[in-house]
């Protein structure tokens, strides 16, 4: 079987082209091939195939076999690998995802014919969900964290988040702060949790600490909250670059019809065959 | 550039045959490669080529890209390459490495002509060296860790080993007792920490902590080592297989030269181009 491993923000996945190549198990598979010692190591599978509803399909398998929601990240590796490997000479894709059909819209360098950044509307930002937090609207809502008072803000980009603005992210103890505030009642599904350092009006820096995983090297959906919640809190504009441990993001928010843009870059690393 | 990404014991090394491809800076390549987010991921890259001393020569680097020494799992890995690669018929190789000429033995099954098992001269055991250990022949000696009596066999196989034999490895805290023991002034150089659970005379299971890594899976010389401390304090005997997180290994002490033979599988994961 040939694949590809493609990453954006460090985000690596494995793959597939079902119109050339065929996969009976996808579970199975995934959890093969991503093993980094003894697979080939990904955070997962994605397969990239034909599809009624959309332009094209995107199925996502998780390292550990089980069926991935949408990823941003893996989505705009997706939009250039269609595009660069012959699939489509669209720069508008309609992809059906977990999550419903995605739009993808692709920036093409017309000296070279290559994807050099992908935009992807994300959805809607959402601050009160039952589901999600027992508190509605909590904005810089002092939580109580270790006995000291910490201001978060929370929102849901359809996963929760919790917003926290501070400075000196680097030093932070994050295992330590972000597996506390990812265990508060407050909120029922747990939650992802993002520290914020405002660099100006339309650069944030963040880390990011990922419910069930720990910190990661990015997350885009936590890029998405945190401008949301620097604009409603008056620390950013609604357009600004998030520079995360695995890349930079570029976040815009449409406060009129409530839509989140996320646009990045992607790369492939290298073919290969198993 | 074509490579092949191979695995012995769960070490994960990037072979690059240097008969068809030119590296020019392998250092940055193998920094480069080994990144398990942007790059191929590995623990380092190997490079395969002529020699004029030996049949063949190996040249390692790890992630960080500093030059490696010998690796009893990387080692067989090239055995099963030159072979199945078609670069020799032989199945006794002298392959130069930085550690000094190794000899392999291959193991090839006749119906499919493919390599089974590959089997190394991993050199003499050695129980005093001031380098590495400022007490000379510490069997069963009673190291105080943290206030508790813990009987270490120490081995040197070129590098340092503490073994310690006890049941219940699996719910062993590794990274508490592993660091502690590694750090005992009694190293110089710090030292390798072997935990073994004798199942038989014929069988050993093993958690290995490695000096600057922490846990990993496999460890060839720990493995030589933990069987030459096992016959000494006469727990097996001097022909044993060890099972390790990674895979399984045969170890072979021949006491009366004093060389010890490590012998175990390789495998194929996957052909890449960068």
């Amino acid at each position: 079987m040939k694949f590809e491993k493609m990453q954006a923000a460090g985000n690596d996945y494995i793959y597939v082209n079902l119109f050339e190549e065929q996969v009976d198990d996808p579970e199975v598979l995934s959890r093969r091939v991503s093993d980094r010692h003894f697979g080939v190591g990904s955070d997962g599978l994605v397969l990239i195939g034909p599809d009624e509803e959309g332009d094209f399909s995107m199925k996502m398998y998780n390292a550990d076999g089980s069926e991935g929601a949408m990823c941003g990240n893996a989505a705009r590796c997706v939009g250039k690998y269609l595009y660069e490997r012959g699939l489509t000479t669209k720069k508008e894709i309609a992809l059906n995802t977990k999550s419903g059909i995605k739009y993808l819209l692709l920036t093409v360098n017309p000296q070279n014919n290559k994807v050099e950044s992908v935009r992807i509307n994300m959805g809607k930002a959402i601050f009160s969900d039952s589901n999600l937090v027992t508190i509605p609207e909590m904005v810089n809502y002092p939580l109580s964290v270790n006995g000291k008072e910490c201001p978060i803000t929370f929102v849901s980009m359809g996963n929760p988040h919790v917003v926290i603005f501070m400075d000196g992210i680097d030093k932070l103890d994050i295992e330590k702060i972000g597996s506390l505030i990812e265990h508060q009642p407050l909120f029922p599904q747990r939650t992802n949790v993002e520290f914020i350092e405002v660099i100006d009006q339309s650069h944030l820096k963040m880390r990011v600490w990922e419910r069930g995983s720990g910190e990661t090297l990015a997350c885009g959906t936590g890029a998405c909250a945190s401008l949301v919640a620097g604009v409603i809190t008056g620390r950013c504009d609604t357009k600004a670059s998030v520079q995360l441990k695995g890349g930079v993001l570029e976040i815009e928010w449409d406060r009129d019809d409530n839509q989140v843009y996320l646009t990045g870059d992607a790369h492939f690393v290298f073919k290969g065959e198993i």
